[in-house]
């Protein structure tokens, strides 16, 4: 491991004298600068020491470099839009060619990484063995499609469902992998409770066939009820879904009371209990995943930490330090646009005696320092106030501010919103309500300019000022659409669906406003935005699932149903174009547009599969017009999307909860916060959020500026930090400070080996205390 | 709080002295007893300490005058089955007697209680208040009711919708209390993401109305699609239920691929993140006050202990004990069904210096000692053995017993049983195969008989020998049924389907056999058993809400629904009698019996709600036939029931698994266990499990026999203990014990009044650490 190599500490000598800062290009520093950067950023990537690696291996992670990987990995993916079946078909050379790019381009990056990397750590990694087969098996299947397709056979490009493997294996998608991982560790825990459960339906399916096989009894459509094992099975399989209740069980209840329950026993073993106990076992397995990944990045961000520290520490005195100059350098390397007012602060924060040199704890810290998101907040003037004081200090002038800053003012325009949303409801078609929107329209933009009067511009958009932006852009949107169609309409004298269809949907995102002005409820919306990036790890999970399953449905399904245009007349219009459909609850319920046609139609129909309901009806209508087994691949999707991917779903989003629930600043976090404090530089968060920003840091400027005696105060003047929300915080980056703040600062962490090879069972607390079991 | 009076210790002289055992009426020793037994069966009823009180607390816990009162309340329940509308009708004036009778009964539970509870605590206590409210409410109502009868105006009897009250407030149902007051603490969490949801929900209205109400789309069945926002309202809660999907969706997909987008955005945020964050905050509250509750009932038992022992207490040297005399008549008199060997064990453990008395650490233990369930197994030869020791231990009879106990024993009755299987899934007509059913049953039998021959009977149907009992109660009742069935048969030439539907069940039940005989899926299934007393708490919760909506159902509902025999061929059978319901997708699914028209028809119908699956063509079948506003009630049902009480069920099992997961032996157990362990009477429980119980503890018996020196051996000989299995732990047990673990046995804990006053925040912990946040 790369950090072994130099634990002992600079032993080239340094090209220049500690006085003499040394030049940025220094090897030294470059390589401290990897470790830390890798820190900060969680990464897990051992790299070579040698001085052209580590150079490559900044390259590496350079955001430009990255962006394209996952321009060609998307790229990659929407293929499946252009090939056959596809949405917007193209030749197969055009989309041929545009595979074998991404392929280079993917294995360029395989190169590249394998340049930096120690040989032995590279072909240990099943990930990069996984990209390497991927991209031969593809090869290999487009040429063999290619072949057959020249003498007019048509094969299968089997290979199409391989692709979400680029996705899952690069190692920027590490949350996608930890999803997968922990799945399959689930796996053998689910393995012995769904055979179980599969036991126990299988049962109920014997009872049922001699219970009621020999009844006589018809279903609804007239068809012998429950005569057929393999159908009983398949009927009770739904049953648990609950998507066939209770049309399933009402033969049997107007036969007989007492067969209800029979049902209702069915109903709470295999859909309550088993289910809940589904959960249970993924939401423990995920639980304790989540653990075990979070320990192990903890305790690697700490070994990339000594390790940086020792190649760059110098000994003063009796301990090792880093000093002044090369702890600056090492920042602007690590975080080249930190702005310098940022990194002053950071360092009265880690050299807190002022001794012109960092030790060892406030060293390993930097990482999380680098972390945490402190607002610069540039006091400046109004700019109108600057360009003509006179009129701005006014006393007119002075009235609107104090207007626009009440409470009142915000109830104002809440009201205009609601009565906004009363017009909106009514009938569009009379002109005066259309002319009250454009009212409307002017009200909500006179409101922004009145705010961009009274607040200081640079402050009112600032980087965490989401519902600013919000209202700014709905607003802006809403006019740019507004005016289009007003042209389009006057010039073509007809009115853009589209357009029309935005300006509407803007028009009530609007709404959100007053929800947002009512303190509790803002509490839950910003918990749940707070979820949203990680969800879209989700949505990445999510997609290769489906896609691996679109691929697959299309390739099988393709053609077999066919949509027509709900005017058409046509007779197969009726059946969906397969006689096979007559007389089907498919056809009668006209699910002739669920199908796989194409990629989005496809994704569609899997999302159809994921809510359940009436998937027994999309099953048996692919299963008519193909063959009964095609069902398993319906009820496939259902236990890898039902039973799997959303009790993940459901675990994380109870996990996120809980974490917020006990939600604490950490102590690097408050660390910072105290030096703000100390500084007479602070801001305090809820004085933003109330939009009172630009009194208060006028207040505390004057205040300031009465007290010169204090040169610290002097060199930070005119600037003021604040912590950003940490409300915005994720989960991991919560569960990973709580855990942080347990390791001792001294405590040097298991050696690497060590870490690499955490498994989840040692985590398990050894004494279960009543807090954490309940 | 009666404990402070008599805390002070003895301080009237004793009727005898300590060498003379006191009489058993002593009152000292009652009073003592009624604060350990409550300590031991966790309640928490304050009394006086006066004599007479006191020995009415005995009677009033006493286990018949609690049936008596779970006989009342079920009585009064099951009132409705007799009451217009009827399953099985009776006189208004038989069911008011029965009414009034068990009112009575009521009354005077609650006079009792009043007896020996303080004024003031009687008083305070809302419970008591409800009760007599309740009773006078009903009486109110039945003279109404009966009066109006009387006059043949036809009322509503609306305290029938109270009956739940009783089951709710008697001091037995602490579990159900607990269920409601979770509930109750959750509302105002839930209220403020409920409100949030119910704007989503109405935004997402005004959205579609605008997007699809001028489209001229129609639905399936040829009508206007969303072009009310009441209706369209109605539709996507129902689309959060998923009940209506893809239905909801296909008009307007079928117009426009891109409309797609919006129902999957409504699903994501509102099926899918809402229901998740009330899961979660349902849950996050369900671990709040689980936590307190345990909490405040280990704290109470701590304090009801140490009562007892200030009560008993004398001084020796030092300290003050209990003497043991006084400990062992203590003990009769709580536990008059412990074995004296039993209660030997346990004062051995008690007194561990053989001192002749209890010291206080010990004495506090008590509680939790009678609660562990020793199995005291007797070392009795086999019957057969003591009858005709000859032939018992001759060779063929000794190879009999070895092949028993070997492994391949259970192989090939494991594969009997699936051979069985193979024959009840084939067809019963075969004479061949109805033959064969007589061979199965012949061979479990010899199964039994041969297990009987082999093993002690008594140890083979040990208390907690669940399988055994299950193997040989299915048997014998599948025998029974089998021979009731010929009979019947061969007498009046006709099958009874109810016997037949008994038998086949049985039969089919007796797979479960071989899925115990695997250790893995042995493991889930205790778990889920372990699971189900518990589980039965949530019957009771569900009862009631059930209970009270099935009433209100009735009442309204009642009648309006009418369902025909299948047979029937009138043309009102398919509008279920009501003409309103023609074209009605309630009539073409044929839900006629899904009715509120008796107390049996509506719990299946509520059930049907539970499900959530078509509920919406339920909820429009009865507002067609009432009115519109019926919904509201389906929608209320859908609120209470799913995103409360079903989300509660889920957190139980969530919990009861996390709990299950993290399992220890108390401190206390380990205690016993040491010292069955340290005099040589142990056996361990996987012996038992696996059939071996009578080679080993035969084993043990020579080992002991041989070493005769030690008299301790000698008294408790021929007695064999174990723990019984704490699989069978409930999850509050668990807890508690977890908890117990962490209060340091000299703590006594806060005040009374501190421990009834804890609230739930109080132990939100102030650091969440690592280990309890994940």
């Amino acid at each position: 491991m790369p950090g072994a190599h130099r634990a002992a500490g600079p032993h080239r000598p340094h090209p220049s004298s500690p006085e003499e800062p040394p030049a940025p290009e220094d090897q030294d520093l470059l390589l401290a600068a990897a470790y830390v950067s890798d820190a900060q950023y969680n990464r897990n990537v051992p790299f070579e020491t040698s001085p052209q690696a580590v150079r490559l291996y900044h390259f590496y992670n350079h955001w430009t470099v990255r962006a394209a990987t996952y321009f060609f990995i998307w790229v990659d993916l929407a293929l499946a839009l252009f090939e056959e079946p596809a949405l917007f078909p193209l030749p197969f050379l055009a989309t041929s060619i545009a595979e074998v790019l991404c392929l280079t381009a993917f294995f360029g990056r395989l190169v590249h990484f394998a340049k930096v990397t120690p040989q032995m750590v590279f072909w240990k990694d099943t990930k990069n063995i996984c990209i390497m087969v991927t991209i031969v098996l593809t090869l290999i299947d487009l040429i063999t499609y290619g072949s057959l397709e020249a003498v007019n056979i048509h094969g299968v490009r089997w290979s199409r469902a391989l692709r979400p493997v680029f996705l899952i294996n690069f190692p920027e998608s590490r949350q996608i992998r930890r999803a997968f991982r922990s799945i399959r560790n689930t796996l053998p825990d689910i393995l012995y409770v769904f055979l179980l459960f599969i036991f126990s339906v299988l049962m109920f399916s014997l009872m049922a066939l001699k219970l009621f096989g020999d009844r006589g009894l018809k279903t609804v459509e007239g068809l012998p009820y429950f005569t057929n094992i393999l159908d009983i099975a398949f009927e009770l399989y739904v049953l648990v879904t609950t998507a066939n209740s209770p049309d399933v069980m009402m033969p049997a209840y107007e036969f007989n009371w007492w067969y209800s329950l029979y049902f209702i026993t069915y109903i709470i073993i295999n859909t309550y209990i088993f289910m809940s106990v589904f959960l249970a076992v993924v939401y423990n397995n995920y639980r304790k995943h989540l653990k075990n990944e979070i320990r192990t990045l903890a305790y690697l961000k700490r070994h990339k930490m000594i390790a940086a520290f020792n190649i760059l520490k110098v000994k003063v005195g009796t301990e090792f330090v880093v000093k002044e100059a090369q702890w600056r350098q090492l920042a602007k390397i690590v975080a080249p646009d930190i702005s310098s007012s940022h990194l002053e602060l950071l360092l009265r924060i880690s050299d807190e005696g002022q001794k012109g040199y960092v030790d060892k704890k406030n060293f390993l810290r930097l990482a999380d320092l680098l972390n945490i998101q402190v607002v610069t907040i540039n006091i400046k003037r109004h700019p109108l106030e600057a360009w003509m004081p006179r009129v701005y200090q006014s006393s007119p002038s002075l009235l609107v501010q104090r207007m626009v800053r009440h409470r009142i003012f915000v109830w104002v325009y809440d009201v205009i919103i609601l009565i906004n949303a009363i017009f909106i409801a009514l009938d569009e078609k009379n002109p005066l309500i259309s002319y009250a929107e454009w009212l409307f329209l002017s009200l909500y933009i006179l409101e922004i300019l009145l705010k961009l009067y009274t607040y200081e511009p640079r402050a009112y958009f600032g980087r965490k000022q989401f519902w600013n932006w919000f209202d700014m852009l709905i607003i802006i949107a809403a006019l740019v659409a507004t005016v289009a169609n007003t042209t389009i309409q006057s010039a073509r004298k007809y009115n853009s669906q589209q357009i029309l269809d935005i300006v509407l949907i803007l028009r009530i995102l609007r709404l959100l406003r007053v929800i947002v002005s009512i303190q509790r409820f803002r509490v839950i919306v910003t918990t749940l935005i707070n979820i949203g990036p990680t969800m879209l790890t989700f949505g990445g999970l999510v997609l290769v699932v489906y896609y691996v399953f679109a691929v697959i449905g299309m390739e099988v399904f393709h053609g077999k149903v066919r949509f027509f245009d709900p005017s058409s007349t046509s007779p197969d219009a009726l059946v969906c174009g397969n006689p096979a459909l007559k007389d089907s609850a498919f056809a009668r319920g006209r699910y002739c547009r669920n199908n796989f046609n194409d990629l989005a139609a496809s994704l569609v129909l899997l999302t159809e599969l994921t809510v359940v309901n009436q998937w027994h009806i999309l099953a048996d209508g692919f299963a008519l017009v193909t063959h009964q087994a095609a069902k398993l691949y319906f009820v496939g999707f259902h236990v890898v999307v039902v039973i799997l991917i959303v009790n993940i779903f459901i675990a994380f989003i109870l996990e996120a909860f809980f974490v917020a629930y006990s939600l604490e600043k950490s102590e690097v976090e408050t660390a910072i916060e105290r030096k703000i404090q100390e500084l007479g530089v602070g801001v305090q968060e809820e004085e933003v959020q109330d939009g009172k920003l630009i009194d208060n840091v006028d207040a505390k400027d004057s205040g300031l500026s009465g007290d010169d005696g204090d040169n610290k105060r002097k060199a930070l003047k005119g600037l003021y930090f604040r912590i950003a929300s940490k409300k915005y915080k994720t989960v991991d980056a919560l569960l990973q400070q709580m855990f942080e703040s347990e390791i001792a600062p001294e405590d040097e962490g298991p050696s690497l080996e060590e870490i690499l090879n955490f498994s989840p069972s040692d985590i398990h607390p050894k004494n279960p205390s009543f807090e954490n079991s309940a």
